[in-house]
């Protein structure tokens, strides 16, 4: 079972840190001349601009520079590489259409990289990097409305295995501070490889979609607890790097200083049915490493585009019959493309295929799927709306 | 009075725009080889670093680049320039020791103006800059230490005046969550022109002022509440730019939006005693604009590097003598060279004399200097710790 995860993960942290691409076209549409500041642009700042057909267009002033390229667009090329006009800015348009939702990018200027100075930074690929949002069709189950808020908490737990104060962000739900007397469950969610505790909020807008849907009355209200995995000690690709990661020292932070901690601190129900784990990519895959030999915790497991669960992992787990109320699995469409659960040369275990064996097992499990998105966060942010309502109902 | 606040708007927000800089030294020290990274570094960065006498090198990868340049050194060449290495690297190291504390910073590349890879990035001037952390003297103040741990919450909250959801950081003590009896006082704290709700707890840590005050036993227990002062909508030094800021949109938020929240989601003092108003820079002159204006609902006003309260200001407030508890001014040393409360060609009016004359006609305030800094946010951390413990008193 190592190897099989072993090799799993070497797929996921691939996908993880390629650029955001979309499947080249061989006759991209002609482009539409409705551009507008993305939604993630710093404040006053016109580009970059995206369109209603999902293009990117970048302008970058740099007038001394000799080669200014964008790591975003099609994969043909590498980027969108951009050109100087006569004012000394740099612009450029993607080759086509990306992806709709949230994609990471930098900038290569003269051969250094740097972040975009138009937009607002998000941390992933062990750095803060430029984000872009392209307009999606269903944007609206993330976007900020006048609906009661929940708040974000940063806390500051003790941590005597690592030997200082960590931080994580704790979703507390509208109501909770006035419904003095209600007790709630909480779900533990892990961000990716490269990415940290402010993932899941800054770029998942995680409070955003429990609001809407809490407002909407689809899903019980219960808290989010993100923290740093310390997932990033490890660098994919380099020899032996996978090799090297060891679950224990987050799995000590998480089970004997983080949870202790939300319990003592929050109003809680603290028993196993109420808890849930779930991660997105490593997050995943970390989720799959601790929750499962767990489960006097745990009743709820989500991996998000992190591995699958097959019926020989049920076995080889006791009590995950009874004990867990519910497996969620998601992925993006362009994940599965060739029915695999990553890109070619992936693992052979069909994730479609574990969940439909599982469901025959009579073991409650939900396959997502994210239609036309990627290793990426649009797919996470729909897989979460999808999951909050499933957790917490028995 | 409108003119006089004019005016010293101008020096204050013409100081916060310019680059830190220490004051030229005739003869720099010999630069000591014991440069290590800077505490606000990126994971993993090693650059930019910092040295026991406060010399900071950068060091920026851009191998094909014809220029690169830090905007943080001395003042007579404006910035650091830096010079290209046989492995495309490009290092620099300031002309001399820079003042302890927070720095903002940029870099010009070719042109274009970028930020460090290197360092996390800050919101000032109206962007998200670089930052760098020249290790302070007194730096243990707001350390992250083995102590009880408040929280930073963020919030949504409805504003009909601005027709959206707006965010605020509150600050809640450690404890809050436990002594579920206790209500706390509220400090209603302003960041600076080009800054937003952001900067107290990123660059200021005033919620690790706050913990260790509290963990000392040197602050009574309050809450903080920080958001966006709407500064930003002016362009100093443009035309026109100062004459038409209006207070009254964010004093509506703030007065009929904000504080009735906070009222009602936290288990707050509400009455006038227990609510103070403090600002830094422009913040400070926000605070001094409603506060004063508003005495049935501030008993305590801080103007930090924000200019100064004079008898006059008192005596065309009716009530300040009785209603408020306490004035606290406060500037750094750099600040008042020459007896001014700005730099050369800012306004007549010495702090440190309306101090005395307030104190002479029996009016409650407190003059405070942080040594050896200027308009930054070493002075305003210096400043939050040295008000703290005296709010909330009476």
């Amino acid at each position: 079972m190592k190897l099989l995860l072993a090799a799993a993960l070497t797929v996921t942290m691939a996908a993880s840190m390629a650029p955001a691409q979309t499947t080249p076209q061989t006759a991209p549409p002609a482009v539409i001349e409705d551009f507008r500041p993305s939604s993630l642009n710093q404040p006053g700042q016109s580009y970059p601009q995206v369109n209603s057909q999902g293009y990117a267009r970048f302008r970058i002033t740099a007038p001394d520079a000799k080669a200014v390229k964008v790591s975003l667009g099609l994969g043909g090329r590498g980027g969108t590489v951009l050109t100087k006009g006569p004012d000394g800015s740099w612009t450029g348009t993607s080759e086509g259409p990306l992806d709709e939702g949230f994609h990471y990018y930098h900038l290569t200027v003269d051969g250094g990289t740097f972040n975009d100075p138009g937009t607002l930074n998000f941390y992933g690929s062990t750095r803060w990097e430029s984000g872009i949002e392209i307009p999606a069709h269903d944007a609206d189950f993330y976007a900020l409305k006048d609906v009661p808020h929940g708040r974000v908490e940063q806390i500051l737990f003790p941590s005597p295995s690592t030997g200082t104060s960590r931080r994580a962000f704790v979703y507390t739900p509208p109501g909770y501070d006035r419904n003095t007397r209600d007790r709630y469950p909480v779900l533990y969610l892990q961000h990716g490889w490269g990415e940290d505790e402010t993932a899941w909020s800054n770029q998942g807008h995680a409070n955003l979609i429990m609001d809407n849907l809490i407002a909407a009355g689809k899903t019980r209200p219960f808290l989010i607890v993100m923290t740093y995995g310390m997932t990033n000690t490890i660098r994919p690709g380099a020899p032996g790097g996978l090799a090297s990661f060891d679950i224990r020292p987050f799995q000590t932070v998480l089970l004997d200083e983080l949870i202790p901690y939300v319990d003592g601190h929050y109003r809680t129900l603290s028993d196993q049915r109420h808890r849930a784990m779930a991660g997105l990519s490593m997050g995943g895959f970390e989720t799959k490493l601790i929750a499962p030999r767990h489960l006097d915790r745990f009743a709820y497991i989500g991996l998000l585009s992190g591995g699958t669960m097959s019926p020989e992992d049920v076995k080889v787990t006791p009590g995950y019959r009874d004990k867990v109320k519910l497996t969620f699995v998601s992925f993006g469409s362009r994940e599965l493309e060739g029915g695999r659960s990553g890109p070619p040369g992936g693992p052979r275990s069909d994730p479609r295929a574990n969940a439909a064996a599982l469901t025959a097992a009579g073991i409650r499990n939900v396959f997502y799927v994210s239609e036309g998105t990627g290793h990426e966060f649009q797919t996470w942010r729909r897989s979460l709306q999808a999951m909050a309502p499933l957790l917490f109902r028995d």
